[in-house]
């Protein structure tokens, strides 16, 4: 998928974000805020896919302000609410009747995942609302292919789960047990070095992770999305052993569009941004459950 | 004033309406995007001033696109819709019963223009609603120097009024026209070119401000706010014969601050932005009735 030109304006809201998260010298914010701006100058045409450009800011900033992970307070926050939230939205998955529907419920928990902000400070949801929050990822979802997602998981011996944000990754635990249930093996994918709030090993591993899946790897980069040129060999060789992909995102939904994909990838994710859900060809603030064949 | 970090979201953020209002070529929005980030990565440091490279932005959308005027029709809807409010505000101002509290109560109305988006549509206010958005205008009126403003107004001979936005400008017309009534000759200036939604000399025929005005000129240039030396020689030769300004909106902050004063400027508006409420040490969605000596 490639930029719209509004894309701009969100590469710069959220690089302003991070340099000042990032540092609190103000005349280093603003030599960083001239660089990215040149920065941006140089890569933002037609041809740019949002994601890539996302991921050479993010560098940038890290890079001038010695500042290795500019979200890591938030990610912990982020995990610590999310952790509230799982033993409700269990519950839930737990309470259902058939395998089908649990995996299902499990997938509209790990979009609840990627819909909820949970680093908001006095965040206004209870974990008591978590069925109301399932109930609307439910009515808002706009691209409605579980049924096929999980005659695809029935299939597949090997899964590959990429996982999105911090926070969000403790939910996402509910569906990798899903995904065993169903008899595949599992092995999660987190990435490989601090961008944006995405999680990393140190959020796997915060939320136990690796007691549900069957293995935790890293991407090996810091890259937005899935960059096969700039992954380890380590993890290329994971992606090429499986039969199916659960992706969670819109990083996701940027890169994979852009590579020739040669066995099944799922998408669960919101359209948080218009040219995503441009792309997409529904509206914005919807949610997606996408089999890509 | 100088911009601070988060100016340059902002000025993008306009940028990039601009750009898209201004064509729907979309090979020639990138283009002019990577223009304006490149001007932008060249422009913006800590010395720099919102309202010059706002101007700059401005001048490089106009230039590219060869649209000279790219908030034409949102000028004229704003007329239109303030042109509507205008006699609701006159009644509430003629029913003050001194000079002192009709000047108060239009310097109000004054400010209710420049916080209005008179250019949305479906706008919810209705102007029978008049009264209660004057009422809100005194209650965030952080900055009240109205008593002050009207004893300068008393003593001065000859007034200069330097507008903001089209559609506010038709409410100016009120205060335009008790300054009058206290004595002076009152001199309105315009935009000398079309800069962001800034009022020109067609809306201020539009609105009819050369009956109440003795005089209706521009500043000879298309710059947002205050910059004398891209003014014309006209212009500057009625700056210099006045005793006292009073300038609207935010750009005339930003522009006039930066300027030895020989006399006295006030200055009516709403803080619309995190960076000119930090300047005037006052909150955000606030306003100002300030005289500066």
């Amino acid at each position: 998928m490639k930029v719209e030109v509004e894309c701009a304006r969100c590469l710069l809201h959220r690089g302003v974000f991070e340099i000042t998260e990032a540092t609190n010298d103000s005349s280093l914010q603003f030599e960083i805020a001239s660089a990215l701006l040149g920065l941006l100058a140089k890569e933002f045409k037609p041809t740019a896919v949002p994601a890539y450009v996302g991921t050479e800011r993010d560098r940038l900033i890290k890079r001038m302000t010695d500042n290795a992970d500019p979200y890591a307070e938030i990610k912990r926050r982020s995990n610590r609410k999310a952790l509230e939230f799982l033993p409700f939205a269990r519950e839930l998955v737990l309470n259902e009747s058939s395998p089908e529907l649990r995996f299902r419920k499990a997938c509209l928990c790990s979009i609840v995942g990627n819909v909820m902000e949970f680093d908001i400070p006095g965040h206004t949801f209870r974990c008591e609302d978590i069925g109301g929050l399932v109930q609307r990822a439910e009515d808002d979802l706009a691209i409605d292919e579980v049924a096929e997602i999980f005659d695809a998981v029935k299939k597949a011996r090997r899964i590959l789960y990429l996982t999105d944000n911090a926070g969000e990754i403790a939910l996402d635990k509910l569906l990798v047990g899903e995904l065993k249930t169903v008899g595949a093996q599992v092995i999660v994918a987190v990435k490989g070095g601090p961008v944006i709030n995405d999680a990393t090993m140190e959020d796997a591993k915060y939320v136990g992770m690796e007691k549900i899946a069957d293995d935790v790897i890293t991407t090996g980069t810091d890259a937005v999305g899935l960059m096969p040129e700039q992954c380890s060999r380590e993890f290329l060789n994971v992606y090429g052993s499986v039969d199916l992909v659960l992706a969670k995102g819109m990083g996701y939904v940027e890169t994979l569009t852009e590579l020739d994909l040669a066995f099944p990838h799922a998408l669960l994710l919101r359209t948080k941004c218009q040219p995503v859900a441009n792309f997409l060809e529904i509206e914005r603030g919807k949610n997606v459950a996408k089999l890509m064949l």
